[in-house]
């Protein structure tokens, strides 16, 4: 059973940074957005974790196998080297939607994302490690995105038609489920879910075809942390790729 | 009368290269990915065009102002320092996205994505440098984001909420006027589009609203380069807090 | 008593990379050496220890606190993200250059640092974690550098100053007592050292003021890490600076 | 003849930033001024630069080919990305180090390197471009480095061999010529020069194995830009191993 440990990051009082005392450079904001997401990404998943940029000015990662200290590191190595600094919300539930929303109510109990007096909140009790199941993950891909998609239509309806096909699955996956899915790339998404089962992984790549006319496969994992599930899922995906089928579960590769 | 000069970037190989001989942990896929994405923002950005992460594997920028010195340079750069190489097409139009399908159908020419054979493409003509005003920028954001969304719900809560936002947005200026729209971060939407006057953002807004209850409000620029119409588009948005307005749109700054 | 895990971070066939198939922008291989090694910093600092850019191929590191696991992890996400790869060869002394000798051996038995088909070595046993006191760290700087050199020479005449001392105590603290000194910016040089009292310092930093008129002051700690250890010599130098002292002695603040 | 443009980038109030509040974590001040200089080395050596970490809060570029507004914009993206801001001083000259001295001058001027109000300064002109041989670029490497040092020796022996060797020839390139050398990683070291002839790179080379028995060979270019200049100099250090001479002087490859 799931026991999903997620972890909110924000960063302090971005909105008014960006434009105080004069509106600053997009592309310089795009670089220090993308890179202070690379800099969480390769600390959290050094230690097993996933991170999603999901907004930037707010990003949701995967922590199972991070502690208190691991996150308090995280936040004042980020402080040592950035302009900005970020406050971190972590909780614990076997849903994935109730962890980030008790995550993110640690950090509005706090205070405001724009209040320019809160700074490097570190709310949030992790969960003990455990050698559990305690994450699954789903990693969906576009089925021959390459051929139908990037390789004839132009870059931006390519682009719409991955969109739309994102943007059905989340909010299937939340509203059924409180499973929680992020465009990672290319044609990729990633979820973290509750235990479900292969018929529900089923019905939701049967709604967004029905909806969107996107077509997904599946390859799911589980494990104690998020690489360990997701290495499982990609595995999985690529045994989908190789049969020819929709849905595939896979157990820890760990 | 805008002329837009679109470049598109494409990783030569990538999905057989995140695979190959294994699966690559995604958490370094993701570092890589948005750290490519920044240093071609820098590059851009500091020649005065704006670079979008789009899928990451292929990115969309607004190169006018950048040569094919440049780009040659930009992709001669990324060989020495990625383990990837990235094509580019170039294509210059008054219309966004007929520029972005020539310079699409420039690397479709030349090969697959994911063509073992193909890389390091340059194809397409930029446009000389003018005077005029070629480039209009539109930046949007969500009224009230932080109240509304950020400082009341779980953070994936709203997410959905920018999101399905976006989503309706970008099928909608793409549609109607051939603008491209690009999610930056936060609660912004940034699109290059074609000349378009105050009514045809009221229309886009109120289209948003009835659709998916999302309430935005624009800044319009206009200039020589991205950062130009983005810099007096961004100002205009302070017009819109400032006044309480719906829609400014604004001269250019350079 | 001291107990100094070294690693030495090798770059494969980097000489013939960088020429290959003809030589490559010198400030393309300037920025790949330095994110390299600054992610090599991030990477080991996060888990206790001390990198040093060294000659940039090749790179020192005092990893007590880094298991096999943790090699390993940052030799595989190395290969992810760059168009090159690492060899670690691992060792322990409580003698710093002894533990870098066989380190260094570890990598020369195994092939040519130019060898093409020498790749991603990993050889060396890391030591067992400890409470003990297993580093030593010794944190130098020049006495009143801004007034005397930054403000008053040109930068290079300031930096031929520094090299000087740099160069001078290298060689003394190597030949003395088996201590590898590093320069680590501004006018700061870093060494790890084993077990030595305050007068072998103050012997230390007579010899460089004797023969190339630079005058150091020094505060040391230890500690289970180098980042124990090295903080501990940060607030020692402190010391120094409020007491007016050349040499402070410190106990670990771990 | 050469007709130098030397710029001095200093951090400003850098070292009472590393211990306000409290000293700050090493490694992440190595990897602040890592990325800081890579970040520096792109935006420079893209537009014909050389730049060189020197004490990496004070490092030295050579920016012919980069005007006032190439300048402003580095300060203005460097500012926006960074925890701390830095301060440009330019100037031009046929001899290196009195265009340096003049640099650091217009710096010191406006005040110290660790005055509190001393922010961003930006000071000197930029030469006019020209179609001459303006930049005279000698790239030394050490003779079989890998066979006599790298492959043989503890790095740490390898790295004092490589130091001494450059700790000399900087003394006397600078001070017979006002040459400013780099190490630059490996066993290379960079230097711009005025105009100086093959006698003069001998006489350098034979008094630095006399004096350390380090035998280096070098290669000269010279060109427009520092970039010109450099990859000349480079093709003329292949000539060097492909002929086994130890002086090869080229033209330009502009």
């Amino acid at each position: 059973m799931t026991n999903t440990q997620l972890t909110l990051v924000q960063i302090d009082n971005y909105g008014p940074w960006t434009v105080t005392p004069e509106p600053r450079r997009e592309m310089d904001l795009q670089t220090l957005q993308s890179r202070l997401f690379a800099d969480i990404a390769q600390f959290v998943g050094h230690r097993g974790g996933y991170a999603f940029f999901t907004r930037f000015d707010n990003m949701v990662a995967v922590t199972n196998g991070l502690d208190a200290d691991d996150h308090r590191l995280l936040q004042e190595s980020t402080g040592n080297r950035y302009p900005v600094t970020v406050s971190l919300g972590i909780a614990v539930d076997a849903n994935p939607v109730v962890a980030l929303e008790q995550a993110t109510e640690h950090l509005q109990h706090a205070g405001s994302a724009q209040d320019r007096e809160r700074r490097e909140v570190l709310a949030g009790t992790p969960v003990e490690a455990s050698a559990d199941d305690d994450v699954a993950i789903a990693h969906f891909d576009v089925n021959d995105a390459t051929e139908k998609y990037t390789d004839r239509l132009n870059e931006f309806d390519s682009f719409i038609q991955i969109e739309q096909g994102y943007a059905t699955l989340m909010r299937h996956l939340r509203e059924e489920h409180g499973g929680l899915s992020f465009f990672v790339g290319g044609d990729n998404i990633i979820a973290v879910t509750p235990d479900l089962d292969a018929d529900a992984y089923r019905s939701a790549i049967d709604h967004v075809e029905e909806t969107v006319g996107v077509d997904l496969k599946v390859g799911v994992g589980q494990g104690e942390t998020a690489h360990d599930a997701g290495m499982a899922a990609k595995h999985a995906l690529e045994e989908c790729r190789h049969r020819g089928t929709v849905v595939e579960m896979n157990e820890s590769e760990s």
